[in-house]
């Protein structure tokens, strides 16, 4: 019953260390984050100043911006093209994992 | 002359440590800070997950977004109503504010 109690309690936590409340959430493909890392960097930092760091920014902010490059709301010829065949799911994914790596 | 020396380097030090190479970068007035903290925080970290932190930001990237925002390249009605009257100089000295700023 103990260990029981410790497994459960064990799981809660690690599924709430990577989850939004109230779903589960995916890593991102390998491939997505691969793209993003030209310009952001390999760890979300982005090695030109001109280009905004990713690790540990908000992750609804994250979201929102890549759904508006999507749609084209937010103007940006770069990030529309890379947006453009990421879904919904796709785009969840990319913004909970860099908004979970450390910032510099 | 070994004072005169150490003066020197701790002037260039601090000097370095808070000016665009190449150019003296003025303090960001307190009203304009004052601004930004409602949505940003008081340390340029936001309280809410839809808006972008500043703090650690890259200074370039916050630079080109308020001049974005004022011009009304990157459309947002809130962002473009606080950057209406900031000058460049302004915008130049809060992206250097918020890019020195600790991340979270």
């Amino acid at each position: 019953m103990n260990i029981l109690l410790k497994t459960l309690c064990g799981f809660a936590y690690v599924t709430m260390a990577v989850s939004v409340p109230g779903k589960a959430q995916a890593e991102p493909q390998a491939s997505h984050v691969e793209a993003c890392m030209p310009c952001h960097g390999e760890d979300g930092i982005a090695p030109a100043s001109d280009v905004p760091n990713l690790a540990g920014q908000n992750e609804r902010y994250l979201f929102n911006q890549m759904m508006a490059f999507k749609s084209g709301k937010r103007p940006h010829k770069e990030m529309r093209y890379m947006a453009r065949y990421l879904s919904k799911s796709d785009i969840e994914a990319l913004a909970a994992y860099y908004a979970a790596l450390p910032p510099r």
